[in-house]
């Protein structure tokens, strides 16, 4: 098996797209990363996208992105996994290269939520929970990280103030980041006061639907310097599933399958939590970070919360553990299917010393966390460089 | 790179299952897979599925699969790629094993089409079609089809009862299969006499929408034979995308993606049209057996039709390449992103001698194509025996 690089990003920024379609974001996207690896053409592109078929009427996207790319006849397929569609999407593009089918590929993740609005969007939005022991008794994602956080809180004995660091964290970072949705800061001891979701879920508590799309050029890592003299190496790639409704598991506050993708990832890379530079987890809620540094080793069971005291020092930029770097899905915002992506774009820049005013210094190996649902999808990958 | 193999089949009949869910199928169909290659694991679950989100209000399935097949843990995420899914899937599946990350997995293909009657079908089914420049227009797939139909009509001078012959021979080898949707048998004079849809596909021309899953599992060549005393070998595995939209085709008679791929598993897997024993296409349409065939070197530009010609003779079981072997999407049924692994689980059942009334005698070698859109993704996997 061949080990796979990263040798060339692109992007849009991540906000509400009211002037384009799904299908204009992915190529620029995508012309953006051809340009940036200085290469005209790939084997193959692989579409990490959630929420087409349902939010922006249009599924079968390969073809569409290959058309408006100039890269009609190559390979090309749509991979979704809810939440973690671009991670998955990577995933693929991973196992192309590393099989030898293809020499380089591309992976693009896209999504355009503000297709839809309001109660059109929740009912888009819920075809990812299980139809029918969830969403037919109204349940929503939302609601269910809500129940999550309600256990957590009460098992735990944590307030709700304790996890207002992983927000101030993240809109502190993503006020650096250009294409980041929410460039706001977050008071401090403001979160607590936020207008409620779902109990405890509130405003400043969970990530914003975006639109965006972000893609990366992978090749094998022997032909990676011939292209680019700062390739990003791939070298953990770990997927695992938990059941998709929440009822279903044994004990709700593990999640399984993040723990499971983690420590496969970690092992093939040949890692330990304590080797982490930058962490990109999937914060769509503050209590799936919790539950993310919990199953990743880096807390015991009911600490994780502890990494939001003093306003998030230990997860800022300068902190013993980065995460959010660039505003994560709360602050850069969370365009689905492309999150995946965005993640994977982000390690690029912290590992080649390219991310500007959210530089973690010195970086050299990044982890980057996508998860479909709560806790259903879990995918990890290890990013290293030389 | 490993060489990739199928050990074990399973699948569901195809037809209008009211009482089943699109979880009940796909899990029916992973289960008999998995005891069929007398396996109780995998490492990784790929499925297939076009309609989902939009039909079935149900994305995200692979987790739910995972479920509700006790193989909760596992790697798992959907493809799609329209009508193509199945394929796709399978395409990742054969990656995942030849690359060497996984040793055996399961490629499932899963569709519920009944969950969505008249308009709301045939509007979930539209997001396969470009929103901007067809389906905002009123285009279905039947309606282009109807327009590629008029146009080949015209252009080489054929009548549509030319084309019966393609639906006559899929419904004699779908009448002895009991797993097909129609049985019934289509007298001689009557196509060309069909009620209309959209002139001139008629509904003998078209393939019906279907409820069903099938699925393979897969392991590397050199470990087949640890599990199965006749395992199939995929020999050649090809994906080709065109553009999504019909008019962006410079011809749109020449159906290049279909061509492609056709040519790029010929080549891998070192045969020519001449050596093919079985073939299964993506008769969705008359029209599309017709451009396929005529893409895939089995015949001129303008005489694909030819091979309709004496009712289907030349491709019926004893013919000169076999088509349609167990009914095809014309009346097996076409359970969209299960139809491209109802295409490998037939194929298996001709290689190994397991086809029944469907046998085609001494079959070495199968090929089978999986279309989504009108020739936009076309996946090509050559099956053969030692």
């Amino acid at each position: 098996m061949r080990q796979v690089s990263i040798i060339g990003t692109g992007y849009t920024p991540v906000g509400e797209h009211w002037d384009q379609s799904i299908r204009s974001l992915a190529a620029k996207a995508v012309l953006n990363a051809l340009e940036d690896a200085k290469i005209q053409t790939v084997d193959a592109i692989y579409v990490g996208n959630a929420y087409g078929g349902t939010v922006s009427e249009q599924s079968q996207l390969a073809p569409l992105v290959a058309d408006y790319t100039n890269l009609v006849g190559v390979e090309a397929y749509t991979i979704e996994a809810g939440d973690a569609s671009g991670a998955a999407a990577l995933r693929t593009g991973y196992m192309a290269v590393a099989s030898g089918l293809a020499e380089t590929v591309i992976v693009v993740g896209a999504e355009k939520m503000t297709d839809a609005i309001a109660s059109s969007r929740v009912k888009s939005r819920s075809v990812s929970l299980d139809a029918d022991y969830e969403t037919a008794h109204g349940a929503t994602l939302t609601s269910m990280a809500a129940l999550l956080m309600q256990r957590y809180m009460y098992e735990y004995q944590v307030d709700l103030a304790s996890f207002e660091g992983f927000s101030i964290n993240a809109h502190m970072n993503g006020s650096k980041n250009p294409n980041a949705m929410f460039r706001n800061k977050i008071r401090v001891g403001a979160f607590a006061k936020a207008p409620m979701v779902s109990s405890p879920v509130n405003l400043f508590d969970g990530a914003p639907d975006a639109d965006g799309a972000a893609a990366v050029v992978l090749t094998s890592r022997e032909n990676a310097r011939s292209y680019t003299a700062h390739p990003v190496h791939i070298t953990g790639s770990a997927v695992a599933v938990d059941t998709l409704a929440l009822q279903e598991r044994q004990n709700f506050l593990s999640l399984d399958a993040v723990a499971k993708s983690f420590q496969k990832a970690f092992e093939q890379a040949g890692i330990t939590p304590e080797d982490v530079d930058v962490l990109e987890l999937h914060d769509a809620f503050t209590i799936l970070t919790t539950l993310s540094l919990e199953a990743g080793g880096f807390a015991e069971r009911g600490q994780g919360w502890q990494y939001a005291q003093n306003d998030g020092e230990a997860i800022g930029l300068a902190g013993k553990l980065p995460i959010s770097t660039f505003g994560g899905l709360k602050s850069r915002g969370n365009p689905v299917g492309a999150t995946g992506i965005y993640q994977a774009v982000e390690a690029y820049q912290q590992l080649t010393g390219k991310a500007e005013a959210n530089q973690v210094n010195g970086a050299k190996t990044a982890v980057i966390q996508n998860v479909g649902g709560i806790g259903s999808t879990a995918i990890t990958h290890v990013l290293q460089v030389d």
